[in-house]
């Protein structure tokens, strides 16, 4: 079996975290690829060491202020390599750096050194082999992975070693000039995606410092609980609707594989973390898997009697929409009302002219605007079999005396969308976790 | 006060009706203006006059035939006139209409021969005065009321009469050539709003021979309680999934009036009926007015990652149905899926083209079909304001064991559509019921 755990930033923020990523490869002889990004934030206000080359860069032509700076970064990785008592220096590689930075080698360059740096270290701490990503990854100059050019190089290295460190976030452009180039979106994430592609790995471990992905968000519910098992399309379903997940970008090599993904706590690291998974047969925990949503959405609607009959009704009315550039969320109707949900900043801009194009497309009867309405999602695969969620989520919302704007759910899906004021927002979300998380752990 | 009284033809089948019919009438003296229909069926096997007048004219040029049906007519009214021991005799009135017949007077002057007569009969009965609508309705070649030309006639002759029967159903053409025309839709119900409306009536009682309408179909549920007072919102949400109510044409005349139409039962005149109203403070009896449904429908659920980012998506669906013809009922969305729903017989004929639309319109990811669907409205103005009530019919379901396929509420609403399997559709409908109405009688 073959493991590629990739370590975040405030995983390998410190001496105390390289030991605790040390217990958890030693642990498991399966974790032969490890990814690592650059150190992270060690308390709130820190500064993460990709910054400090950010900052480092921009002050590349001032040498007084690049010394002070760079300093700082040094002084980082040289604080780990004291405290772990290591025999090994990153010296020389400063020394390059510093020379490097003037010569403008692009800002590509300079961000990716933290985790060049850090991925040398971790290797020699580690007794891993190390690759620099530069010989393997291939990203286009638009920051995405060519998989075309990435794809041979990197299983041929990989079937060379046995245990790797590979450091995260950067390749070389696909176009031979050997420059350094990041990927645009998802970084130190999309490097494990893809290790775990070419290595044919088993399983992707993405060690970070929370259990796994949580129920919902922390700041609306206290201590929520995380997710145990969760399919791709719940993962895309909460996070279109504002939860902070991975990038589709990072997901995607692994999912194309059928390889699961396992988030998990580097502080905690006996806790099962979130799976991330294509299918399962495993009956989840919950009858949901998450709850999520986002505030901040207007109303538009539409009364006109006998519009059913009126062939072309609705074309028309989204024609409004689309000829002012504006995306709709969702359309639900009644009978002779249809509701076009729309994002209120985006509305605000182009009220008026929507509103006359309405009249001129399909001559309402009446049109009424309400705005300041917040959208949750309720997402499970397993509400798709049972009876009664819906009655559990409206008697939840009904005795947190919640009123319900409205109410979205389409054939064979295995979400609700709801739609309550935006004060209610945080109650409403609240109510739905407990009924259906808390009053299930009772 | 004046209240307006048109009668259904079951309301004036036979003597003992007329009895009731009179009963009524002198109970209340405000009832000035009574419209008649035609003699209805007076058991489930009987035929109604207007259709034997119907056969009657079809055969008006085979002598013998035309004879045999005509004197079933005579018989109906002669019938009634021995059992309530008139000294009144409608045989002119047969001479006459038997002579006119072979001249092909038109089939409207044919059919209106029972409102004729019956309110002749009906006037003397009752000692009221007579008006033909020949002298005072106008109406256009489609069977349309021609309020410019009718409204000062009618207005003239009601302020001349203090008590009145005015046949319903027919007037004259409103193109000066004095040939009967009936109204294409409505019938006595028409003339009932007309003259309630030109004579400046307080009340439209329309007498029929159930206690107003039900809140439900009572093929789904025993004995369903009738509606107290239903706005004409309601009303039009109602009949619109299915349940049979008052034509529009029949409404519109009162309803610009702003008078209330009050459903009656001439056979158990003291109870209130159903009050039809623009609009009321009267706190409903129960939080729903209503629940109708119509089966067949079929569901295309069409799922794309990232639909929602993609302008026009939604529009460029719809473009699809219509070009083929096809208007959709509803189009409830999740994240990433859009289901459409239509009529499936509608849909059957034009599937694969519209497979293939689809396909070629948006590039979809993935197409689910779904057929016998049964929609289901739950209509109250009393939804409005509580809280909770998704939650009760969603419990109701639940608890009935309904799997719910799509739920359906839109903004400031004063229904919840819910789609259903065929198979549940009765179910559901009991169940919502028994909630809604039983649990709140007890």
């Amino acid at each position: 079996m073959i493991k590629v755990a990739k370590f975040g930033g405030s995983s390998l923020a410190d001496a105390e975290h390289f030991r605790k990523v040390k217990a958890i490869i030693t642990a498991d002889p399966d974790r032969h690829y490890v990814v690592d990004s650059a150190p992270g934030k060690r308390y709130k206000e820190d500064t993460k060491v990709t910054d400090l080359l950010i900052l480092a860069y921009s002050n590349r032509h001032d040498a007084k202020e690049f010394d002070k700076v760079f300093k700082k970064i040094e002084n980082r990785f040289n604080e780990i390599i004291v405290d772990l008592e290591l025999d090994f220096s990153l010296d020389e590689e400063f020394k390059k750096i510093r020379e490097d930075f003037p010569k403008d080698p692009g800002i590509d360059y300079a961000v990716s050194r933290g985790e060049y740096l850090n991925g040398l270290l971790l290797a020699y701490y580690l007794g891993f082999d190390f690759i620099d990503p530069t010989e393997v990854i291939r990203i286009d100059a638009h920051g995405n992975y060519d998989s075309y050019r990435t794809d041979p190089l990197l299983r041929n290295a990989l079937s060379s070693h046995e245990y790797v460190v590979i450091p995260g976030f950067y390749g070389y452009k696909n176009d031979h000039s050997h420059t350094i180039q990041a990927f645009s979106r998802g970084g130190s994430d999309v490097t494990g995606s893809i290790v775990a592609k070419c290595g044919h790995a088993n399983l992707y471990e993405n060690w970070t410092d929370v259990n796994g992905f949580l129920v919902t968000d922390p700041r609306i519910v206290d201590d929520p609980e995380s997710i145990r098992i969760i399919t791709y399309k719940e993962l895309r379903e909460l996070s279109y609707m504002g939860a902070s997940v991975l990038h589709e970008n990072s997901i995607f090599p692994v999912r194309s594989q059928g390889i699961p993904i396992n988030i998990k706590n580097t502080n905690d690291p006996s806790d099962p973390g979130t799976l991330i998974v294509e299918t399962t047969a495993h009956k989840p925990e919950h009858v949901i898997t998450g709850i999520a949503g986002k505030k901040g959405f207007a109303t538009i609607t539409i009364e006109k009697d006998m519009m059913n009959a009126e062939i072309g009704f609705g074309r028309k009315v989204l024609q409004v929409f689309e000829e002012e550039g504006l995306s709709f969320e969702h359309m639900p109707s009644g009978i002779d009302t249809m509701t076009i949900v729309v994002d209120q900043n985006e509305f605000i801009k182009h009220e008026q002219s929507i509103l006359a194009g309405l009249h001129r497309a399909v001559d309402p009867d009446h049109i009424e605007l309400e705005s300041d309405i917040g959208l949750i999602a309720v997402v499970g695969r397993g509400m798709k079999d049972g009876h009664g969620n819906a009655a559990r989520i409206f008697k939840a919302l009904a005795d947190a005396n919640i009123n319900v704007k409205m109410i979205d759910q389409g054939s064979s899906e295995l979400n609700i969308i709801i739609g309550v004021r935006n004060h209610y927002f945080n109650r409403a979300i609240k109510a739905i976790y407990d009924e259906f998380i808390l009053r299930e752990d009772e």
